[in-house]
C-alpha cells in the first residue's frame, strides 16, 4: 500500500521566533518513503536537522515576524496491515530489560507514575501479566474516558485524566502509559499520522494522532487507548516519554496557529518510486 | 586537594529486588579518581554497568530477600576551588543553543515549566539576562523557601515548592530550574557529594546533595538555590532533567532503608595515585 | 430603572433526577421585584423553597426522565446607578470583623488561600490597605488572565487560574477572592444577572455572571475582576464562599443542558407595580 | 462514666495576633459538662464567644507579642458506650434529605468530590447502599492509607491522600468524606477529644482527634476511617465541611506552637456535679 502524506500549517508570528519541529517521519520509517520528505518553510529560511535524545528527527529554524507556512507532501510505502498483535507476548522482568528501555519506567511531566501506582495495582495488579494486561489497560482507559475536542489543555496530566475522565487522544495515552509504568511495563508516547484506512470514515479522517508503545517480550508494540482497536496506516513520527518530549512544533515566542490540515490517505495509483535523496531533503 | 569519598547504605529487602543505582562519580570526573571506585554489594552479586541517556554511569543488579549493603570508598582529586563564577556570562538565544541542550528547556516530572512561566516572567523578566538573572533566581528561591528535613515528599513538584515555600535541597533546585527554563535558559538537575569544606561545620557535614546547572554562554555552570553560595568540593555524580531521572537508588520492590552514611571530606595526607583501573572497577 | 429578568433552561434527563436551583434573586433584592418571580417547572412538579446557610433562596424538586424546562420572567426596580465606589474605604483588622464575616477568610474548594498566600503577599503586600488594594487585585487579575469560553472546567481552582492565566468569569473572581483572603480581607463569591446596560453592546448581552464582594469598613462591596469596571444593573442571586456553594442548578443524575437563555435588559415602558406576592410565587 | 477533659497550649507570638479557637466541647455536649469549661488565656485578655455557621462554639481574642498560654480543665459525663452502630440504617434519597444537610454533599477545600467521583463509583458503587457502604468506605481507607506523623501537610487534600496513601487522622477522614459525598451520602468532618478508653494503651493516649459523621436514615452517625473501630469517649468539639472549617486554633500572624498537651481520660472518682454556669464561663 502507498500512503500519501503531508501537512499544511500556517502561523502568524509576532516577532522573530525560533522553532523546533518534529514533522518528519521517524527515522525507522525513512526507508519506506517513496518521495523525499521535504519541509518547505515559507518564507524560505535555513533549516538545521538533528536527532534528539530519543532518536527523533527534529528541525530547527527561525522565522517571523509575519506569516509562516510549513508544508510538506510525500508518499510512503506501508504494509497495509493492521497493527501487529500477539496475545502470547510476555512482560519482561525489570532485571532483564535492556538498559535503554529502563527510562520508560520513570515518571515524566504528564505521567505521574508515583501518584497513580496504588490505583494501577488495584485495577490491574490481578490481571495476567503480558499482552493481556496492557490490553486490559487500554480497554479500561477507552471505556472510562470520554473523548472530546476542547477537553484537553497543555497542563493536563495522567492524574487529571484519571480524575476528570475526559480528554483528547494524547490524554488517553498518558493515562495508559502511566498505568503500564506503575506495573513495571516500559511504555512510551508515540505520535504520527493516522487516517481512516480500513475503518468507517471519521469526522476528521486525516490527522496527526497519538498512541503509545509498550515493551513486551523483546520489542516495542503499538497500543492505542484512544481507539482501543488495531488500525492500518499508522506512520510514526516521534516517540518520547510523553507529549512534553514530542511536540510537533515548539515556538519560542507568540505564534498563533491560523491553519492546520493533514493529508494521510491511501494512494490509488502506485507511483514510480523516487530515490530517497537525503541531499534534496536538505538534511545534510 | 584530595577528597575522600564513600558511602554505606543498608537496605532490608522483602523479596528478590532489581536495583538501579547512580552511585558513581560522573564520567566527567572519573579521570580525577585517585582510586578505582568500586561498588561493593553484600551479599556479592553480579553488577552490570551502563550509561543512561544523560551520560550518567548506572549500575544494575538484583538482590534480596534479606539485608543488602552497598558500600564504596575511594578518593578524588579536586581543584579545591570554589564553584566557577563569571558574572559577565551571557544567555544564549534559543536559536543558537546546541541541539543537545534544547531538551533542558522542556517541562519534566518535577518542573512544570508551563504552569510557572507567568510567575517566572513577572518575577525575573525584567532582570538583566545572563549570569545575574540566574543568580537572582537562586537568591529568590533561597530567600523565599524554608529548608527543613521532613518537608519534602516523593511527589513534590516545583509548583508545590512555589506554593508551600518549604522543602529539602532537591525542591529548591526544582523551583530554580523551572524558573530558568521558563525564561528559555537551559537548566538541569545535578546530584553528587557535598561536604562542608571551607564553610562552618554543618550539622550533617557529609552528605549527597542536589544543585543545578544552567547553560550560559558556551557551557554548563553550577548554581545552588539551596545554599545560594559558591562551595568547594562538589563531586558530581549525575545530571538529568530533574530528580526523577537521577535517583541515587531505584528499587523495584519493597526496600527499607536501614542505614545511610556518606563520606566526603578533605584528605589530610595525599595518597599515592593509584592507576584508574576500569577492569578492577568491574566496569568492562 | 426597571429591568426585565428571566431565563429559559431546558434539560434532557436520563432518569428521575433531584434538582437544587438558585435561580431566584437574592432575598436582599426581593422587595425590588415588580412582579412575583415564579419558577415555572415543565412538566409541573412541586417545588420546595428554603434558605441555605448563606441566606440564598434555593428551590428543590424532582423531575425526569425526559425533557425539563425551567422558566421565569419578571421585572425588578434598580437604582440604575453604577456599582457603589468609595476609594476611602478601609480594611478592617481581623479582630474587629463581625463574627459572621470570618468564614470568608477561610480556604474553600476553589480558593486555596494557603497555596497562594506567599504570592499574594509578594504581589499586594506593599499596596496601601483598603479599597485601593482590592482594586489593585482586580486590575492585576483582569490584566493577567485571558478570558475565553471553553477555557474553564468544573475542577478549575484559583491556583489553576494563577498558573494557566485563562478562564471564564468565575475563574477571575476565584483568583481575586483568594488573593483578598490571603491578605485577611474577607471576600465572597457572587452570582447574578448582568447585562450590558450602559456599556457597548456585548456579544452575549444578557447572561448570568459572577463577580465578588469584599468586606471593607462596615459592609460588603461589589468588585469584578473579570470586567474590572463598575457596571449598571447587577441583580444579585446568591453569595457563597466560592462557586461550589452557589451553582445555579445542581442535578443528582445525568442532565444534559439543551437550551440556555437569559433575559436581563432595561424595560422601556415602566409597568404598573404588581404587589410582591409570596403566595403566588409558591414560596409559602 | 466521667471523663476529665483539658488542654494546655503554649504559643510564642511575634506580634499582636488575633486568634480564633474552637476549643470548647460542641454545644450538643454542653449539658453533659460536670464543670463549666473555662478557657484560661494567659496573659488575661477579653474573650468573645460566638457560634459559627455550623453551630460550633468559637472564641475570639487578641494576644501577643510574647508567650500565650491557652488552658482549660473540666469534666464531662459520658455514656461510656461504644459509638452507636446500626447496620440496618439506610441511605436517604437526595430528594428526601433535610435542607440543612444538603451542603454536606458539596465539594470543599480538602474534599474534591468532583475529582474523586469516578473512583468512588468504581470502588463502592456496587456495594449495598446504607450503613454497609459507609462501613466499606471506612475499611477501604483504613486498609489502604498508612498512618504516620509527619505524613501530612496543611495543603493535603483527599485527592492527595488517594494518590499518596499516607496521612494523619484528618487525612483519612477527608478521603472517606469525599467518597461518601460522591455517592450522595452527606458527610461532615468532626473533631474532638479521643483517648484510649477501652482499647490497649496507645503511644499518645490522650489527644484531639478527627473522625467524621455520615447522614443515614434520620440522623448523623459517627464513623472513623482512621481507626475503623467503634470507640468509647469521643467528646465532640466541632463539625464542618472539612478541616478548613474547624481548625482548633487559627492565628492571624506568626504563632509558634511551643507546647501542646491534652487530657482526656476516665475519672476514677465521680465528682459532685457542678452547675453548668454560663456566666462563669464568660460566654454571656
Amino acid at each position: 500500500m502507498q500512503i500519501r502524506l503531508g501537512y499544511h500549517l500556517e502561523f502568524e508570528l509576532a516577532g522573530v521566533t525560533p522553532f523546533i519541529t518534529l514533522l518528519n517521519v521517524h527515522p525507522t520509517r525513512e526507508l519506506d518513503l517513496l518521495q523525499p520528505e521535504i519541509l518547505r518553510v515559507i518564507p524560505d529560511t535555513p533549516i538545521h536537522y538533528y536527532l534528539d535524545v530519543f532518536g527523533n528527527r527534529c528541525a530547527r529554524f527561525t522565522a517571523g515576524p509575519g506569516t509562516l507556512v510549513l508544508q510538506s507532501e510525500s508518499a510512503i510505502r506501508d504494509s497495509g496491515e493492521l497493527d501487529r498483535e500477539d496475545p502470547q507476548t510476555r512482560e519482561v522482568p525489570v532485571q532483564d530489560l535492556p538498559d535503554e528501555v529502563l527510562q520508560f519506567l520513570l515518571a515524566s511531566r504528564y505521567c505521574e507514575v508515583d501518584a497513580l501506582s496504588p490505583a494501577a495495582v488495584e485495577l490491574f495488579g490481578g490481571i495476567t501479566p503480558g499482552w493481556s494486561r496492557v490490553q486490559a489497560i487500554c480497554a479500561w482507559v477507552h471505556d472510562k474516558v470520554r473523548f472530546g475536542y476542547g477537553l484537553s489543555r497543555p497542563t493536563k496530566t495522567a492524574l487529571d485524566v484519571y480524575t476528570e475522565r475526559t480528554g483528547v487522544c494524547r490524554d488517553f495515552q498518558h493515562l495508559a502509559i502511566t498505568f503500564c509504568r506503575a506495573l513495571n511495563i516500559p511504555a512510551r508516547y508515540a505520535t504520527g499520522y493516522l487516517g481512516d484506512i480500513g475503518v468507517p470514515p471519521a469526522p476528521t479522517p486525516m490527522d496527526f494522532s497519538a498512541w503509545f508503545e509498550a515493551y513486551l517480550e523483546d520489542r516495542w508494540w503499538t497500543f492505542d487507548a484512544r481507539h482501543n482497536a488495531r488500525r492500518i496506516g499508522r506512520i510514526l513520527m516521534a516517540t518520547g516519554r510523553d507529549a512534553a518530549d514530542v511536540a510537533l512544533t515548539t515556538s519560542f515566542g507568540t505564534a498563533e496557529l491560523k491553519h492546520f490540515s493533514v493529508i494521510t490517505e491511501e494512494q490509488a495509483q502506485p507511483m514510480a518510486q523516487v530515490m530517497h535523496d537525503e541531499a534534496a531533503a536538505g538534511r545534510v
